[in-house]
């Protein structure tokens, strides 16, 4: 277990330290943190719960650091720097490079003497695994597909022939890199197959949850832009591009050559058609249907809460009678006007 | 195949014997099912097949009972009597208890003598298997995780680290338990992962579809309580607390720390909001948005029903307008007022 | 590398070559395509690329024929030669006949000579793979289960017990074919589980996406017809019966017991409630909800596209207050048909 004096947190965030120096082990919540424990103060509505809080320490803006009765490292944002302790105290376990007997790789491949490959992996002919990169169990690396240093593919991870990973890329237990896209064309007996030739590129620092789906371009790369975050079962489909530090919540799916931008932040289950171009900056929020390009930053929105069932109903008929209401309301100012 | 007398079914489900006795050896709807089959009625609206089945038996209310033309069983709840009869018709296979030779199981790990586990599963070190359960064929269990007896695991499933399954848990192929919750500080050069140093706790009796997505708490345990079931593609976010006793339907995503209260029944594709709480007994219909914590009991929806398309581009303009509408109305009152 | 001349190309298309003959290995878009490659004019909008374009040659309508400036194979569907031309440069990997001796493969299992079992797969007892089909890494073929001939399992896909596919189907990895359906009683400790007893049929040429899920029936079996295409992500319930050639996108999900109809085209995210009838030739929109059985073939859309966050508020503010100003209006319409 990792322990860390307050005084050794504070130098490394460059914050300050105030009230005495001890040893702690665990970042916690307010609610529940011990003495052992450093925990944080990221939002004032949780304020009150410094008082209670029977922390060891405390990280907090200076505007609270008087608030703390324990010791506090008072540093610009405790959020960011909750997260750096975070992982001071639970660093990544160590790899064991080498690769695990039961892993099946082919003499072909190239895997780095520092990279550690875990039970019942496949690496393919060509398929190359970068130092520091561990290869989890069930993993399977399609042939020529090439991983970078310091990657976490965790377990049961797919990537599929050729496809391209940067570097500290994590991709979480059933995540599908690099399978078909979804491209048929209608023939006189059915829908053909549109051979899908084009790669996947994953970029630095990417990371990509469980059950993800991203698909091979269709004639060009499907792109992952550096330091893009994608929650859970988000699917990305053919030839779309994601821009630099867009992060996407789970569900969501982009359809085929949509190019998101840089720096966006999609919330889950969002839908996006496939052609579009997402502005640089653009947040959409949960559930929200983009069916058009959105070419400037700023929130983004569809879709109506939900009501009690009784009430969801009514409204759904009155939707449904909008266009009689403005009949009416255009038979009235007709009368209105004749009058006058 | 197992066979039973409907005397015997009778007897067990305590319910009465109508007609003659006979054995029946399976299960099936009453349009499909033949003399060796039995069937049930548990809506009024199928009664009328009833006079045409060729079913050896049905399970029907003791309102139907005059109207079964073979034998009949009369129980309470017919729907429920046939849940139990089809279990004991169809019983689980037995297991047949040891490691499959395929399999990589770490010296560290403790497989209970009288679990089964199949081929090519990986059990890591310090992994806890209880007696009587199935780890099947391609499952991962991380370091450390804990499955209760009587589970069943039946194939490709991962469980991270440290996952705790209670006992009589199900969980369907391509389900990740225990992946790092979306979490990430925004710093200087991009996003900064914070470490996910929480668990997951699933109850007794609780089933997981295939492809669900359950992530591990990023300082505190993400918890299922006993008896609920996840449909497929179900994604359940850090922090999340589900009930006991609720259902949901498939693709339904539940974000980060909302709780969800006990017996709910959630339709499919529902997205919740995080830092939500949901009370006991609330029921969401399908693709419903729940932006708001819902505090009483009852039936909640939202969305617009498809329509014809023409029709629907002329909803949406018209929604679209609503605010035009609201000040015509408006001029038009201050109009007549202004005439009175 | 597949080289083919474009006299050859056009032989085999029943197309028409203007220009000069000469070799081709690839395809390429029209911006991006140099003198080895052929491109494709499938849409008006990018007639102006074919000036620019450094393509050796062009799949065109007869109209387009007279714009292209190097060589043109004139056809009547470019989008559909273009399908099989791209098939031809890039033909799938022939098989390597014969099982990996990483894979478990039980002795009552039958594999066809002719099929390739690639590394760690398993194939249970009774499971049956025709001639020509791939088992890719990593998949599971469950006790009983059937693939026909000339079928491809990318990795990793799970095929459940008993489940039925027919020849020339392609599953992407992370694929789950016959789960058990979502089936409950309620009882008075719980719910009950209803055994799954149906199983899965899968048609001839049907290709299913990376991590989609399709449950087995409850008593009778979830079936898709011939040549059917689910995007990744596509949830299908018990007893959903798909007819042929409808192809749905990705996350979509069709809930129990649903019948969908011939030569459908389901967008991605789409709702279908359970036990439902949708027509041939229905086109659903992406993220459409579907509520009701839909008898007419023709497009059906629900949802209301995303808007600037700000002006979402007060569409949804006005949306609740629809009633008022139905209220309002009617108030109106009486008094002045008071004072006439």
């Amino acid at each position: 277990m990792v322990k860390l004096r307050l005084s050794e947190i504070a130098r490394r965030l460059e914050g300050r330290l105030l009230g005495p120096d001890r040893s702690v082990c665990a970042v916690a919540p307010l609610a529940s943190a011990g003495p052992e424990d450093i925990s944080f103060l990221a939002h004032p509505r949780h304020r009150k719960q410094l008082e209670s809080s029977a922390a060891g320490a405390v990280l907090v803006q200076p505007v609270d650091a008087g608030r703390v009765r324990t010791s506090a490292v008072v540093v610009d944002d405790p959020y960011l720097a909750f997260a750096r302790v975070a992982r001071w105290l639970n660093p990544e376990p160590p790899l064991e490079p080498g690769i695990h007997p039961s892993a099946v790789v082919d003499p072909g491949a190239q895997v780095h003497p520092e990279a550690q490959v875990g039970p019942l992996a496949v690496i393919e002919a060509q398929a190359c695994i970068g130092p520091g990169t561990f290869v989890g169990p069930g993993c399977i690396i399609g042939a020529g597909a090439r991983v970078g240093a310091d990657c976490r593919l965790l377990a049961q991870v797919t990537l599929c022939r050729g496809v391209v990973l940067g570097d500290r890329v994590r991709v979480h237990p059933g995540a599908v890199i690099g399978a078909d896209g979804f491209g048929f064309a209608r023939g006189p007996e059915g829908w053909e197959k549109i051979p899908q030739v084009g790669g996947v590129r994953i970029g630095d620092d990417c990371e990509i949850g469980a059950g993800c789906t991203i698909d091979r371009g269709a004639l060009e790369d499907t792109v992952l832009e550096a330091g893009v975050k994608l929650d859970n079962l988000v699917q990305v489909a053919h030839n779309v591009r994601i821009g630099a530090h867009t992060v996407i919540a789970a569900q969501t799916g982009i359809a085929g050559s949509t190019h998101i931008g840089r720096n966006c932040m999609i919330g889950g289950q969002v839908g996006c058609n496939g052609h579009l171009t997402i502005a640089d900056g653009v947040t959409l929020t949960g559930q929200a249907m983009v069916t058009k390009s959105i070419r400037e930053p700023g929130v983004y929105s569809s879709g109506l809460p939900a009501e009690k069932n009784r009430l969801w109903r009514r409204q759904v008929a009155r939707f449904r009678r909008l266009d009689q209401l403005e009949d009416r309301l255009a038979r009235l100012e007709a009368r209105i006007e004749e009058k006058e």
